[in-house]
């Protein structure tokens, strides 16, 4: 990494979440003068812990991406902003749509806003997802992929690329989405089984319980551990090259979840079995999903460097062992 | 038109509007028992004018579709609910992004939600629009043109279009989505310069005032008068057919603005000079547009039976005679 960051002012909104508290985490080595913007709601994963390896050479701001008039203060002077608050669950996104709106989609706007006014000049980084294609027409899933997504997480997190899109082509804001696939490692939220499999598997896994796979297990994924996705935030918060563009991250390693499964259960012995899909999960699947991020690493050179096996045994160490310590 | 609406209860937000009314006075005429739900902004162009002919014989509620109590009461025992209140001016929609996301994205997604507490078995027609596309990248634009608006106005649209489809793959709620183009006629609101070329190009002529064409005037576009447009959206409400699907509207005739301007001032004489394009709106211009609608003709049969001389030629009668006597 370059030395890009050191005395930069980065603002991280999330950043005491799971990604947010890595990237922040490898940002302060990189000397930049970190904001942790977080709303600490419960249910979304965030908590001081996270960042407890850099608690005192950051500065903790605790108010809500809903919020504009304190999200207008806090954009002032800030240099690159990676915009990571978010509600993740997509079966929360269904039992609250209007919740899922206002913090993915109605916030994104309201931060692009924020910048055009007090701060046009700031590069802004937006973390979207793969949920924006839905179910996959073709595999790997490219960025010409249609959008169709399967649920209403998808289709916020699609506004808000799409406004971030139009900030660059219109105002000539500097804003680029990375649009990640499956995210695992440490500090991930292990709390909230809504999170989706990865989560919940890993943490059947520690505790013990046997592991329950939706389905036959057959369905195909790629996984990115968090500190190569952090890697990839970082390179496009240095650049201005990418201006109003999407990309996807991926991984050459494709899995089956049983697959999945039975290397977690290498690193961390553990029973599963198979059950049936419940009918809400069922109606909002995606089925088998793996990214081209050629395009990306075209433009980055960016190629993710842990593979799974190694992410896991990693994961698992970090949770077994004190915060301090760990990866 | 069958016989469908005789007796039904209709529900029709935006009912005070432009279409709205123009809807609401047809609907009214097949016996159907009308709720029109409108907000009245003053820049919207609602007025109680447009439903004169039918006051007494529709029930009128003042409220907004952004407050969801009200909205949840109002859509029990409606069995179709016509979707048509929304900010429609696209200069409007960068100005003021949050607004037109309130009004056009998280109140239709609101709209659902209240439905499907409420009153799953509904029928919900959307009136969506071709600003979805953005710049036509071929011509005529077919459904299956990529998606890219170029401006707030398309991208919240877009995302009302998305929940509408999910809540019918979802929850098997019966959705459909209308992409209008420049729709014209009587009620149309003249007063507000910022809701398209066709509006102001009208009112510039009726008031004698020389009509200023932004550019060369060689922008090629396609023309719906309302009739056609309210024939077509009383056809999707009648049927279940069309589960989440979204449809283009369009015309045979297409026509450069130089053109309609021409045509124009055949019915009401009126000189017209060529201006630069003023910077914002050159930003979100889209160039040529013109629909192919055969999907839309090919399932129910709809064609617009309305020429634009024609239309014109009604629209400038209405508005030299009372309300009362014209179309």
């Amino acid at each position: 990494m370059s030395s890009f960051y050191h005395g930069r002012r980065v603002l991280i909104t999330g950043g005491l979440g799971f990604i947010g508290s890595n990237l922040a985490i490898e940002l302060q080595k990189l000397g930049a003068r970190l904001t942790l913007l977080d709303s600490m709601i419960p249910a979304y994963g965030a908590c001081l812990e996270n960042i407890e390896p850099i608690r005192n050479a950051v500065t903790v701001n605790f108010s809500d991406v809903r919020d504009q008039h304190s999200l207008a203060y806090l954009v002032r002077d800030q240099e690159v902003i990676f915009s990571l608050a978010g509600q993740v669950s997509h079966i929360d996104s269904m039992h609250e749509p209007l919740v899922d709106l206002d913090i993915n989609c109605r916030s994104q706007l309201s931060l692009l806003e924020c910048c055009r006014r007090e701060n046009p000049g700031v590069r802004l980084v937006l973390a979207s997802t793969r949920q924006v294609y839905g179910k996959p027409q073709f595999l790997p899933v490219t960025e010409e992929h249609p959008i169709a997504p399967t649920d209403i997480n998808g289709i916020n997190k699609w506004a808000a690329e799409m406004y971030f899109t139009l900030y660059a082509q219109v105002y000539g804001m500097s804003t680029v989405s990375l649009r990640l696939t499956n995210t695992y490692g440490p500090r991930m939220d292990l709390r909230n089984s809504k999170k989706g499999f990865v989560g919940v598997f890993i943490k059947q896994a520690l505790t013990g319980q046997p592991i329950r796979i939706f389905g036959t297990g057959a369905q195909r994924r790629d996984f990115n551990y968090v500190s190569d996705v952090v890697h990839a935030l970082a390179m496009v918060g240095e650049s201005r090259l990418f201006c109003g563009q999407s990309f996807n991250l991926g991984h050459d390693e494709h899995f089956t979840l049983r697959e999945f499964v039975e290397l977690l259960s290498e690193k961390c012995p553990v029973d599963f079995e198979l059950i049936p899909f419940p009918d809400e999960l069922r109606a909002i699947d995606i089925g088998d999903y793996f990214a081209d991020y050629s395009r990306f690493r075209a433009v980055t050179g960016w190629r993710p460097c842990v593979g799974l096996s190694e992410g896991l045994q990693r994961t698992i160490m970090h949770y077994r062992q004190p915060f301090e310590t760990a990866a």
